[in-house]
């Protein structure tokens, strides 16, 4: 029994680090379809999100389950309830990778972004997929120091995020508004994708110490 | 014992109701504050969003010791679970409000959005403020039918960000780039709140029927 209990535990943890390698194919090809204008790839990012989802599903529904069975306190209970929390972090990351696909499709056979920002935003799926990695080694080892690199892509993500605002609003701009907006949403997720990796950093510094969160 | 669980269940849907109540106040004063140019309101909102954080992480603290300690089947373990994610949901929906009220104080004290549009983002305020009454009066009744109302406020809501985006992608707009953002990322907070409203709905038919929800 005991020892079915901690292969459950070990089994969600296996299913979140599965989640992160998903996430991170989904920002990856999501980037790559951006650059090129690959709505086959775009596609294929939108249709491969329902695994992340089922992950997802999955692992609240046995999560759930061990706290009524097994009834775990401490770092266990701290496990079991993080983890369902993770998952939720990491299904949402997986929805903006396909928002930036869904994107591209929008404006095929049009590219999504004016060429001279192609850089900024190959840097941005670049610092996207270091994170998300970083992310999935965070879940493996519990290694909260590990967190500190999550930080630094994510700075990274933010000030990237700041030069895209500051391009679109400068007066060289010379696409236009409608440009504008798609490199700002476009931008945005790419933050947001960010922000929802230094939550999960935090869940897992939680999950180990069993200090406060936030949020 | 028996009664005890019962009321723990019990006052964990009051405390969702007075989410739903305090998201409510954020997003009328949010809007509010918007097409007032009003500071001090725009800071009371972000203010008190920290006591919307904390009904969050009380709520889903109780959940998992009610996990824990009580094992709930059926219908109080989908309750239980449900709890702790539509917590999430209204949580977020507190932020979007407080996006709201920050870009009111980033544009301070110029207007965030030009007059004319004023109408519609009153229109999107009343109908987000509509909407999260009724997400209340599903957690208190969990009357499935009230579901359909939650659609059609979220559909208005989608139908008023489809028509900013017209005004600012029209050749008429005399507005200039950063004003077409400011509008597209205010409009996208209010759509995005109608979105996490529908997802409370469908965990809360999810919680009465054991009908499979879809995130």
């Amino acid at each position: 029994m005991r020892e079915d209990y901690s292969n459950q535990l070990e089994s969600i943890t296996q299913d979140l680090i599965v989640m992160t390698a998903l996430v991170g194919t989904a920002i990856t090809e999501a980037t790559q379809a951006l650059l090129e204008d690959n709505l086959e790839l775009a596609q294929s990012v939108i249709e491969s999100d329902s695994r992340i989802n089922d992950l997802n599903v999955g692992i609240e529904e046995r999560c759930f389950r061990i706290a009524a069975l097994q009834a775990p306190v401490a770092t266990d209970l701290r496990l079991v309830m993080g983890s369902i929390k993770i998952a939720t972090s990491l299904e949402r990351m997986g929805d903006l990778a396909v928002h930036i696909a869904k994107q591209v499709r929008l404006r095929y056979p049009n590219p999504s972004i004016p060429t001279e920002l192609a850089g900024t935003f190959r840097e941005m799926g670049a610092s996207a997929q270091k994170i998300i990695a970083a992310t999935g080694r965070v879940i493996e080892t519990r290694d909260t120091d590990l967190a500190d690199e999550i930080k630094s892509y994510d700075d990274t993500l933010d000030r990237l995020h700041r030069e895209l605002f500051t391009a679109v609003l400068s007066d060289d701009w010379a696409h236009g508004v409608e440009a504008a907006i798609d490199v700002t949403l476009l931008s945005r997720f790419f933050e947001r994708f960010g922000d929802h990796a230094v939550t999960v950093a935090r869940r897992v510094i939680h999950i180990v110490t069993g200090e406060p969160y936030t949020k």
